[in-house]
């Protein structure tokens, strides 16, 4: 438990000083200015007192039992006084100092050594390098962070990796007069971990929503299985710093960590039901909505309009995010009718007209927010000059004040009428600037109730045969290679995924056996470890329609490829299909993910790919197929048939258990999978395995 | 020259009333409000007095020459009024009032009967159902406009169809402490249209930036013609309403305009020069930028941030946006590290830590802006309590003051440091509250920027023989129907546009000399104005190899087709390549856009197609091809050959010229166009010509 961080009945700060500029007196200003709710103990060798508060000269002299403390001294000082806390029973230590493992091989040491010591006395340290924590909780009201935006009390929780990121998600809270719950920008994460905090915050009835900012994942299989635990209940909205390969370099450069984490990130956001976001912006004005609204049922919005253009950018937005436009039923068409001015228009969006007054947008709403077929409605307000503002702000209010559906508001107005904007708010809905802002922050809800909503699986039971795969990976791991194509091979196969007919030659005397075997046309391919590239160096030879064509085709490969011992497969060749590639790679710290894509211009220009994390559950698998944007074409388009899905759903269940059971395989590529239509098996084609 | 409606040396308001609510005392209030340089005439049939001036009973009386009037009496009493104001010398008149073309065939009469009326007298109507002007030069300041956000002198200056996105545009503006110039919202646009005051705002001295909204071109060449005029020396921002097919419909509902001008629009911006935006708060952040800041000579981003999360998200964002991460010379790298912390960071983000004071910030913005290979920065700064914050925002201030370079500055703080953004924005600074909020703006003005630059170009002389086209579009022209392949094929050899041998065949007889011309392998098709989806109805043949063959899908075929006279065509079949597909349609207005796009997927799933304005000018083929997605599949990607990009470039130049010559054609698709490598010429494999 977690408690004594974020609920401490006294704090220490060791670093505290008189310098107002300095960490340790902003910690202190900060607890007494938010009206901590236990005592604050400065600490300062010189003793005297800071922020009119008695300063003790070491945490040992403190009379009190001390929870957490603050430390801002230099690093090189640190372990001694973590001993010292240990000894006087305190439980948390917040390291604001930085000098640890972001400075090397002797921070690392540095770092080493401080936690063993606050382990040897059951305490944890939170940092180094890191901000610290914040409580708005009016029971406790702990403010142990020298930032500078002020806390007031919210539902929304944030958790930062990076103090800047968690400091500006918090701000915009604060700016739109919205506080927030429980905050922290963890950084160094040399002990107490960014999943443990996680849990806190899951378990925290006062927090709704929770916002993250993660660099890079230290143990991603508990941020997994944390976050799964918590997104049934609570959203988690996160964003991922280093999308890009140029954004991933900027994240080693700033924490330290090597391996570019984007694609894990997408997998485990996906598998665990959280909400990923690319724009910091964006994400704020979501976690507004779910914080004070319900989460929709399903796409279909329902708009409400004062003015035209903001309408149709509202319009614009919502398709484009794969929302869908309600349509109102008999009814609720003729109360809109009979409700609004004449020449209002009852479509969606309903367009009030600017001179509506309250009357028309409680009909409006109450209309929307009644009809089976809207699962949420947005509000577009331009304030007239000609119209009872207050009266509408009031009757919104009571249309929404049961509303099952979300409802969210986009006010366009100066500070003349801010009161209507405040007016709102205090009915609990949110408003923006912006019809793009409001409709972004419905469709990002829709996007948790589908991840909430979505079915929970195990990967299912499978007829693989692991004994087997194990026996035929047994004398090449560690060697660090590329398993020969027969092995390759056979290893599918011992996991049921289907592949051409194949036979291996190793001279003119095997070929009789190979057509008995494969037949024609086939396609003869070298099987090296050393010829990883196999067409570019003239290792293939397809379309081979006779004896003599692929005797005549071995010769000249042979030729080529004269290492001694040399073999080479006849594969029989598979009609030609949709062309897929499913790949799988290690993900230290969390297994297997795999990755599924269309094959040619899809993958290699367009990046269209998707991943999750292996073994995909059958939901997952069909998630995974459908988080392409090429997907239509397995389902068909424009006359032309589609492929066998539940075909392809098996492959990919099986390829990911594969890749799952196996920790050896550390990349496997099958390039191209070919899928036929219904009734027809997909065909890996080509298969690249490399194992540890 | 539209002076009289921006700069009027007097202003009546003819619907003036005591009544605080309507709209003529509205317009006279905030022409008093924002201190008019000219006399106001409030026109009431009592007279009296409004606003604490004296109202006269009707325009006749007025005792000067008045320039404008703002109407806002009821639409059936307007024709009258405007004959009035027309003898009395008024010049412009806006009619705010409703009840025109939008309610039908009497609204239309009334419009035509007033815009007579007008120009009979040598005046001009603007609007009607349309919010009005203002002009906030202080030799003017003129608001002669019903709305409420305060009008204060800036250079960026709104042109908007709609009332409630021209004043969302101007209220942001307002927001964030700045002015607009040149305002107004349109409406109808019954006798002065958008063009003519578009071409104002380029010749209006004091307007640096333009913001339109548009929701449906009246006039789409005359908008081009303008508007071309103006990009290369400002910068006009757009955003067309109705880019979904939802939105369009949205768009037709609340201006009664019928077809998707969606494509149009992106095609009329491309060519004009005008950067188009789908979101209303990133132009109005490009806008602002652009109102202080040079445009950027390229893509190469310098950015500087005092704290590590934000600066990745601004990595991430950029990178998305397609500009590249700068880097510095060994000079620049070095003064940085001698300049900074020895813990700064000094790649590119620069990150300066959070206790950076006034002579960090100006070494790192000094040595950006001084760097050769940088073609702009960004300056991220979250404020730390314990550093000079007025010392940072005066040498952020100097190292920019003389800067060609743009420089827009990201500051995450609090009321508390309001000053901070005061001062940077005082000294000319955009300054934007997320990190990719800044970048975004930097991103829009290199589009801008490209814009700018690109080469200017008329399409060229091509050798075409437009006559032969005239003669054989001829027989056709009024039947709205297809051509047959073989005419088709014709149209197409007589603008050079290159497609396999072809022969023409009614029976068996014709054979020989088909087989002699076209050879084999061959294709058979039907040649029929009744069969448009040849393929789907049987009536092709591919991979014919031999005589026998052709003859037996000859028989078969004209068993299938037995209408007399149905003829066949022979076609030599193509062999694979890079499949193409080439549009045109006709654009009312404009003349005819083509369409370019990759085959399959690319164009029937994911939609990526690029449009432009036929005839196309050499550099605007070249645009045309590298806007879509799958460009990296023409010039070849991962070792396979691109295809023939001058012979592709050639046959868009003559395509689009065929379109444009002839506005007989309606729509004329090349589907697919099969490319190949560099020295074969791409071929039009099926072709589909509809004429009016």
């Amino acid at each position: 438990m977690l408690d004594g961080l974020f609920r401490p009945r006294a704090v220490a700060v060791i670093g505290a000083s008189a310098n107002p500029l300095s960490i340790g007196h902003i910690v202190v200003r900060n607890l007494l200015d938010h009206e901590f709710k236990g005592p604050i103990f400065p600490i300062n060798p010189k003793g005297g007192s800071i922020c009119s508060i008695k300063a003790y000269r070491s945490i040992s002299e403190v009379p009190d039992q001390v929870d957490l403390v603050n430390i801002s001294i230099k690093a090189e000082y640190i372990p001694a006084i973590i001993d010292e806390c240990g000894r006087h029973g305190v439980k948390f230590a917040i390291v604001h100092s930085a000098g640890f493992k972001e400075v090397g091989e002797e921070g690392v040491r540095r770092e080493r050594e401080m936690v063993e010591i606050a382990h040897r006395h059951g305490m944890r340290i939170y940092g180094p390098n890191s901000q610290g924590i914040q409580n708005s909780d009016p029971e406790v009201s702990v403010y142990a962070n020298f930032t500078f935006v002020p806390m007031k009390p919210g539902n929304i929780s944030i958790i930062a990796q990076g103090g800047g990121m968690g400091e500006l998600l918090k701000l915009h809270l604060s700016k739109v007069g919205l506080g927030h719950r429980l905050y922290c920008s963890y950084g160094n994460e040399c002990d107490l971990t960014m999943p443990e905090i996680l849990e806190y915050y899951g378990q925290d009835e006062g927090t709704r929503v929770i916002m993250m900012q993660t660099e890079s994942f230290k143990d991603p299989r508990a941020f997994l299985e944390v976050a799964a635990r918590i997104t049934p209940h609570k959203p988690i909205l996160a964003i991922k710093a280093g999308r890009t390969p140029e954004g991933s370099v900027a994240v080693s450069s700033h924490t330290g960590s090597l391996v570019d984490q984007a694609a894990m990130a997408e997998a485990l956001y996906r598998k665990a039901g959280v909400v990923q976001f690319t724009d910091s912006d964006e994400m704020i004005k979501a976690a507004i909505a779910l914080a004070c609204q319900n989460v929709p049922r399903g796409r279909r919005l329902g708009l409400i309009t004062n003015t035209g253009g903001p309408g149709i950018q509202a319009v614009d937005e919502a398709v484009s995010r794969d929302l869908v436009l309600a349509e109102w039923s008999e009814a609720g068409r003729q109360r809109l009718e009979q409700s609004l001015y004449a020449e209002a228009s009852c479509g969606n969006p309903v367009d009030v007209v600017a001179t509506a007054g309250p009357e028309h947008y409680f009909a409006a709403v109450d209309t929307l927010l009644k009809e089976r077929d809207t699962d949420m409605v947005m509000v577009f307000l331009v304030t007239a000059p000609f119209v009872d503002l207050d009266g509408i702000a009031e009757r919104i209010a009571e249309a929404t004040a049961d509303a099952e559906k979300p409802v969210v508001v986009v006010v366009e107005t100066t500070d003349r009428w801010a009161r209507l904007i405040e007016r709102l708010r205090g009915a609990g809905l949110p408003v923006y600037e912006f019809a793009e802002d409001g409709v972004r922050a419905l469709a990002d809800m829709v996007r948790y109730g589908e991840l909430q909503r979505r079915p929970a699986a195990e990967p299912p039971a499978l007829d693989v045969d692991r004994q087997a795969a194990d026996a035929i990976l047994e004398p090449w791991v560690g060697k660090d290679t590329f398993l020969p194509q027969t092995e390759a091979y056979r290893l599918l196969a011992a996991y049921g995924i289907p592949a051409p007919a194949l036979a291996v030659v190793s001279g003119p005397d095997d070929l009789d056996e190979a057509v008995r075997e494969v037949g024609f046309p086939c396609v003869l391919k070298v099987d090296s470890a050393d010829v990883v590239h196999k067409s570019d160096e003239g290792g293939v030879v397809l379309g081979l329609e006779t004896r003599e064509q692929l005797e005549a085709a071995l010769a000249t490969m042979r030729d080529r490829f004269r290492s001694a011992g040399t073999r080479f497969v006849v594969q029989r060749q598979a009609p030609s299909g949709c062309e897929l590639i499913l790949g799988a790679k290690e993900a230290p710290g969390l297994g297997a993910l795999v990755m599924f894509g269309l094959g040619g211009v899809m993958v290699e220009v367009l990046r269209d790919v998707s991943v999750a994390v292996a073994p995909l559950a059958t939901p997952e698998a069909d998630a995974l197929m459908r988080a392409i944007a090429a997907f239509p074409v397995l389902t068909g388009v424009r006359g032309r048939p589609g492929v066998d899905l539940d075909a392809l759903r098996d492959l990919l269940l099986r390829f990911s258990r594969l890749a799952a059971d196996h920790p050896a395989i550390r990349e496997m590529d099958l390039n191209p999978v070919l899928a036929y239509p219904r009734g027809e098996a997909p065909l890996a084609v080509d298969v690249r395995i490399r194992v540890r």
